[in-house]
């Protein structure tokens, strides 16, 4: 039996305040790899609003789940609420531990690190929240996507279906991945350019550090706090 | 009072069987304009699921619902099943004639020209559709993102970013625009550059083809019934 035609299990946590698009980027990806199923996991199966208003509802309860595959953290502001809240960090754990790979996308990449998933290992994360890996034990590594044995991170919001294609040729092979590339029409064509730090103008680069400022701090007060939690004192 | 200061108000079509990523990746681009809001609509608030099994729940009705800014129709294998809605036909075509965009995303441009929106104008969709697009009256134009007037379509899947980030440089401004390209940290890095027919290799072509032939048989005889019905003769 060939990896590709063993059935595949993918696990997305889903949470008040996150980034949908965090969420539903890679799941349209690796729900195409054949034979595979998701499903989107949280305390309850009470419906959730995103950051952005929309209602999603989880089909499965933290108690229900068992993750064999992958597990998908995805971020958002909500992320920020959930820091301490050992409920949800101890599932992180648990299944990342079990898992074959976790993919964080965006600041998802901040709850593994609270779970204690990120010690030693290389990581990315949306760009304002970079300079907090080091907080996790992480070594930052400023890419789109980052593969440090089973865990894959992917930066900001879009770049969760980058690192969904990665992870799919690291399941499947490059064929699988490639045809699933297609289907998606991934041929991205960003219409300004000024999708990162490294290419945007300076002051949309001062504009969009200013809207993402309040959450900013709040993130790094906590970082500091999880720092100590873990005993690390090198950042 | 200037033009990205005004209320702007999004919403997007939700239906059993669509591709959430149709909808999501514009509306995270949307919801971040400034005082811009969003809403989900369906004929009832009941919640849908979507072709990968993910649930949404749609928070207006089409009898709620008046669309004045943006439509977003999203595409999808749920989409065939509603060519022959009038019921869904007739809100798209009413809010269209309304609103002061429609952005059609991968096979929602098939819905819009069900809807009689298509007919002289450029439109693109995924690319397994494209040939169909005659049939609606619409010219095609093989581009990632096509703006015809009050017309935003977009290619496949993916390309709904691409569409709407377009359009809020229409609604707003460049600099706005940008600033929402880099908060959603949007330089994407396609692993495998086999998002379009012109790129992928021909092999994943043939399996990427094979694995929508029937629905795409299915869309054609559709589209021909539907040509009758508009009274179009040349595709």
């Amino acid at each position: 039996m060939s990896t590709n035609m063993r059935a595949i299990r993918i696990s997305a946590i889903a949470f008040p305040g996150m980034n949908a698009l965090d969420m539903v980027g890679p799941l349209e990806v690796l729900a195409r790899i054949p034979q595979s199923s998701i499903s989107i996991v949280w305390k309850d199966k009470v419906p959730i609003r995103d950051m952005r208003g929309m209602t999603i509802t989880p089909d499965s309860t933290f108690d229900e789940t068992s993750v064999d595959d992958v597990l998908v953290v995805p971020g958002g502001s909500g992320q920020e609420t959930l820091m301490n809240d050992e409920i949800v960090l101890e599932f992180i754990g648990r299944c990342a531990r079990r898992a074959r790979y976790t993919l964080s996308v965006c600041t998802g990449a901040l709850l593994c690190g609270a779970a204690g998933l990120l010690q030693g290992r290389r990581a990315t994360t949306h760009w304002s929240a970079f300079h907090l890996l080091g907080y996790f034990g992480a070594i930052p590594v400023n890419r789109r996507v980052v593969v440090d044995g089973r865990h894959v991170s992917a930066a900001g919001v879009t770049a969760g279906i980058d690192g969904a294609l990665h992870l799919t040729s690291l399941l499947t092979d490059a064929q699988t991945a490639q045809v699933i590339e297609l289907g998606m029409e991934y041929a991205p064509a960003p219409p300004f350019g000024s999708g990162s730090l490294a290419t945007a103008a300076p002051e949309i680069v001062n504009a969009a550090r200013q809207s993402v400022q309040p959450i900013t701090h709040a993130r790094l007060a906590t970082a500091r706090r999880i720092a100590t939690r873990l005993g690390i004192t090198r950042y």
